[in-house]
């Protein structure tokens, strides 16, 4: 026997002390955040709510939070990441659409026309996305969508989108699962845009992602049945549409919620004024020098009631400025942690 | 020091295999399953799907498992259960509608006309439901649902629902569960009813279960917002309804799908007509002795086009009689597992 037996009691100690620690999730913390009163208020909130016994202790179950995702989670600048890949999308599917060089809005897109860009109204929006986003199945839409990813970047920070994501929020998804909680997103943008990367980006699976959709429609294709988005819009998530949505999915109201704009108003509200522990938490883009200084004055990201309403609930504001001390991750990420597309098993459609 | 080495190191051996053997999920098996081929063809299933290295290996993010509720996890005679409660509650609620005493179909309700309630007519159907289960909170409905199922009883057998509910079906859940599947229900029920019961009953979070639903309204209240069930409808989860729920929720075609009647038809159909490894499984009535023996002739359960697809897509039969050893527990459970109303947070509305 090569070990003594000095030797295999250190071993199975250290192993057993191992197993005790990874099982309680005690490694997770939040080394992006600075030591203000924010970080206190989240930990204090988690501490309170997975201490067995304590009267604000709330079951496992129930731990449920949501994140919208556009300035929460991630950069909103230039404009929302879907727009921006739907736009790229124009560019790539134009040679096969001759009649997009004089239609609008795509006549704008492919003449690279920004000032038109920026001013796209609702209707010309939800037209872009429409035909760059609907006619397929999920599994489709999943392909597409990544292999965009691979090269795509931030057309003002020329950084890849993976890194456009709030390091501190990913610590604050990490630290919150460690903790019991269930993440989910809950954002205006498209289920299907969002669900194509939130494993990857935010290690959120598809089943935990609420956003705006078109209706589906069940085509038998011979006994190989496939589910198809139409072009036709079903539900929209935002404002009001956000509680009502994690009303629908989830059958909770969750006890932590994040956002960052006027729609997420309502979907704060109702969160936190429900009985028991809440948490609600307010995103503040006020950082001009390592991301971008913006609120009320902004179009994308427009935030002026739910700054007030903060106030009144007690929400806890998150100035990116004092309590961030890294925005972005600081190396190159460029692994995908898990891609979904890469299993045996079809995802969607 | 009370431990000798040698004693330190026997425990601390005993301990590690005592955490491995429960981390794998080993323990739990399907004791109320006959050793027949279906359970023969379940556990090679999960075995295949859950051994890494193998071809067939499926991480856990992709082990969703979907069961259909009536008829698949719990009895559906002599009427499905959320209809058997409507009627119960226009019983409680009637003093405070006299009109009721005249109106179809609650005059036939309060006079017990059996023959004319089991020959309701959809229209008549969606009116009870929409009377008793819309127009209040999750919070106020689930209340209602739980104060019932404390007392109420099926008319045929006179035990309890939760006794209705078939233990081999309930082991299959915990096995599953016990083998990183995440389970969900897709009923053609409400979402509402089957929330309110489904922790309790089945060890599944109201998150994991989607069903026909009513359209949802937000009400302000003076900064106490509230979700409303209205009383409109606005999803019908059947047939088609049930694969196209599954990708509006889920975002994923499950690889564990189980129903009984040609309701479930399209759901089975899409889930494993998916690539990779698939598991379809039919419920099928066969049991007139320790329950009912139902299939094409049935109204309530009707099987007839799904049980010739069974054979085309190798789908897994289910017959009660000779694949259960037990249908319904032996001993009476009455004490709820988990109550999900007994916490100190507002879980709905």
């Amino acid at each position: 026997m090569a070990f003594s037996q000095r030797k295999l009691t250190v071993f199975c100690l250290l192993l057993l002390i191992n197993i005790f620690f990874s099982s309680t999730g005690v490694s997770a913390d939040l080394p992006s955040w600075n030591n203000t009163s924010t970080k206190s208020a989240i930990v204090s909130f988690v501490k309170k709510v997975t201490q067995e016994g304590s009267s604000d202790f709330v079951p496992p179950e129930l731990r449920i939070a949501v994140f919208d995702n556009d300035g929460t989670l991630w950069a909103e600048k230039p404009a929302y990441v879907q727009l921006l890949f739907a736009i790229d999308e124009i560019k790539r599917l134009a040679p096969e659409h001759p009649k997009w060089q004089k239609e609008q809005p795509f006549a704008s897109i492919l003449k690279e026309d920004f000032h038109s860009l920026l001013t796209l109204g609702k209707a010309d929006r939800l037209k872009i996305i429409s035909t760059t986003q609907t006619g397929m199945t999920d599994t489709e839409f999943n392909r597409v969508v990544n292999s965009w990813l691979t090269d795509a970047k931030n057309p003002l920070t020329g950084k890849p989108y993976r890194n456009m994501v709030y390091q501190p929020m990913h610590e604050l998804l990490e630290y919150l699962r460690a903790n019991g909680f269930k993440t989910y997103i809950s954002s205006g943008g498209g289920v299907d845009f969002i669900r194509a990367l939130s494993m990857s980006f935010y290690g959120i699976p598809p089943e935990q992602v609420i956003g705006s959709r078109f209706k589906l429609r069940y085509e038998d294709d011979d006994g190989h049945p496939q589910i198809i988005t139409t072009d036709k819009l079903d539900f929209v998530n935002d404002g009001v549409g956000k509680a009502i949505g994690i009303s629908q999915v989830i059958g909770l109201r969750p006890i932590f919620v994040a956002g960052n704009s006027d729609g997420d108003l309502q979907m704060l509200e109702w969160s936190t004024s429900g009985k028991g522990p809440r948490f609600g938490m307010l995103i503040h883009h006020t950082d001009s020098k390592r991301e971008w200084s913006y609120d009320s004055g902004s179009k994308v990201g427009h935030l002026d009631k739910a700054l007030k309403a903060a106030k009144l609930y007690g929400w806890t504001v998150v100035d990116m400025t004092k309590d961030w001390a890294v925005v972005f991750p600081q190396s190159k990420v460029t692994t995908p942690e898990k891609e979904i597309s890469e299993t045996p098993v079809e995802d969607g459609g």
